[in-house]
């Protein structure tokens, strides 16, 4: 079951707003048995008064018992079935850099690598080589020319970057060239299926320029292509929802992944604050924001509760500034959850608010792990998250007679 | 979607183990208004104190309202799809009494009834004849003999027994031969495609043979055939969660089943306390041990709501033999309700706990059916189970980067 085939039949304007901010990977568990997790020790008035007056319930990003990444955990909060909607790996990669996708583009995760005289990989990641040596070596690769297609070249980080070629009917599903062992060549570019053909013979050819650009560097003298993929194709916001969708956020791969849904990019903020600002400047333009906080991730990624304490705790400090522009519907959530006892994304329910003038409040006074569990939106699976943020901002009909 | 699609591509072996214990139709309900439940009634210290560091939750086996059967309720556990994966009548008979089942046999649930010298039947179970006159019955008629088959006769209870058939290509796909009514012939047996049509004919020969052996008895004279069913095709624990897999049970049946997605059955186990033997014998031979309790479903059955009381105090005591052992995720669960006061199978959740150093525990300090619906799980259907059990055991990646 698709929820758009429901959105779209059933989506009405109404000039509402509503407001989605997203504390990455928000979730989080106690250090010790018994104890308080990072949103339970966390001081957020704030956020409390929010859960006094809303609903709360613990979402489920994938499915029970599956940690996400960014990219099926930010789908899912969009309302695209994060198992049918899949965003190939070197898609992800070019979004995560702000590289700007075009249909029909494949994008490609490289690694710098180091080769023998006979060819083989001595090493798959080129010594784990410094993104300041990395980056101009990656940029060299510009030079590669391969007649009617256009092709990019930008770093990532140390070993990776990412190659795009432009060029009209090019297929993504070429399998790697990395042979994930060290000791044998890199493999050729092998077409999958008939209309990568021509990638494959691309790639081939960058690949040879490449070697002789690389030759003679001690480390990275060669480099292996991974994750070949197109651009993903997914029905736009104002398609499937009807609203003017604008994306706030820091940090490049949330900016990509919104400019997939058919969100604007709007703004230039670099701290929370400035997020608010643009939101405040463009608040007339759009239906629907997405807000996007990175810092209750990184600094669970990191273990640092401590530190992901703070960064709740400066969330909850900016929500007056978004209530003073009276949202129809307002929702706090994460993507997944970080636990900085696990330093990783887990698969644990995520603890989601939702504020409308006609959500059905439960009687929770405090939102977090412990409250959002009998909360009166339940255990529920994230894609549906979107429907009830219409229906609360009074954009969808009802389905049927 | 088929949860196995992820935990194919997530499963990793960091050699955790998991411990899944199976108290059979462990939900209940109370015998007056007002009442406890059999688990609320028992004295359950250790289960108490397995809620307090665990999560719990209520697991819908199959869909909300459906009483499953044992197949499909340990399936689900098992973490496969009930409504996808069927074990047809006779493979599931025949798994009941221990056979086992060879990849094409084709095993018939056949029961004995009692034709008039027309050939019509006249009684359908042939006067519930004993199992002490059935068994011998059953056995003389591995005296058939049809040329290019292997023919195996068991008797399983009353007028009950099983037949298979074992020989390259035999379909199962064959309609039953009992009428459903008296007054009239068994049918013959018609093949419902083409793979079956040799099927149906050495049916019909047996049937023919059969008639011979039993014209004569006074109750028993013919018999009819039922659920034609091939081996169910399950992929194995191995393949779809990467792990060795052991079951420890005393009856045929769940031992048949876990035989079925690939589980050893270890031990002769004939109490619990031998069961834990086992357990603590093979703890370094695998990665997953299923341990299996009959008496909490059959006290159930009985309505025997202290036997009930009893049999899950006698489960409790056991635990700590258990937790010494140090699991990585232990699971206490059920396949389904078996409330006293129904005598029977039902479709109510099963109160279902796991604990592990990364659940998110939630407040509960009992475990039972009331304080299960505020649990940390929620409601969430069995065939998830499986999936939350890996990734406490730290044993599945992330989805999608």
């Amino acid at each position: 079951m698709d929820i758009h085939a429901l959105t779209r039949e059933l989506q009405m304007d109404n000039g509402s707003k509503i407001v989605m901010l997203v504390a990455d990977g928000l979730g989080g568990l106690p250090m010790t048995p018994g104890g308080m997790t990072e949103l339970e020790t966390a001081q957020t008035p704030n956020l409390d008064s929010l859960a006094w007056r809303g609903v709360q319930g613990a979402s489920i990003p994938v499915k029970p018992g599956i940690a996400p990444g960014s990219g099926p955990g930010h789908l899912a909060l969009f309302g695209y079935d994060p198992l049918h909607y899949k965003i190939g790996r070197g898609a992800l990669e070019a979004t995560g850099i702000g590289f700007e996708l075009q249909e029909g583009d494949v994008a490609i995760r490289c690694n710098f690598c180091t080769i023998d005289a006979n060819g083989k990989i001595t090493d798959r990641r080129a010594g784990r080589i410094s993104s300041e040596e990395s980056a101009p070596l990656a940029i060299s690769l510009r030079q590669v020319k391969i007649p009617g297609v256009e092709i990019f070249v930008e770093p990532v980080k140390e070993h990776r970057f990412v190659v795009v070629f432009r060029a009209p009917g090019l297929g993504g599903n070429v399998a790697d060239t990395d042979p994930q062992k060290t000791g044998v060549p890199a493999l050729d570019p092998v077409a999958q299926d008939t209309a990568s053909q021509r990638t494959a013979e691309i790639a081939k050819e960058f690949l040879s320029q490449a070697k002789k650009i690389l030759s003679g560097h001690p480390k990275a003298n060669f480099h292996t292509m991974r994750g070949f993929a197109n651009k993903p194709s997914l029905p736009s916001y104002r398609e499937v929802y009807g609203l003017r969708a604008a994306a706030i956020a820091v940090y490049p791969m949330y900016k990509g992944l919104a400019r997939l849904v058919g969100m604007d990019i709007i703004g230039a903020a670099h701290t929370l604050s400035e997020q608010i600002d643009t939101l405040e400047k463009h608040w007339n333009d759009y239906d629907f924001f997405f807000i996007h906080f990175k810092y209750t991730d990184s600094t669970g990624e990191d273990g640092n509760f401590q530190g992901k304490v703070a960064r709740i705790e400066e969330l909850d400090a900016i929500l007056p500034r978004i209530e003073a522009l009276n949202p129809n519907v307002m929702i706090v959530t994460g993507d997944h959850s970080t636990p900085s006892y696990l330093k990783s994304h887990s698969w644990h329910p995520v603890p989601t608010l939702l504020v409308s003038d006609c959500c059905r409040p439960d009687p929770h006074k405090a939102f977090n792990e412990s409250t959002c569990i009998t909360g009166g939106l339940g255990q529920f699976e994230a894609q549906y998250l979107m429907a009830l943020a219409l229906s609360n901002a009074g954009r969808m009909g009802k389905y049927g007679a």
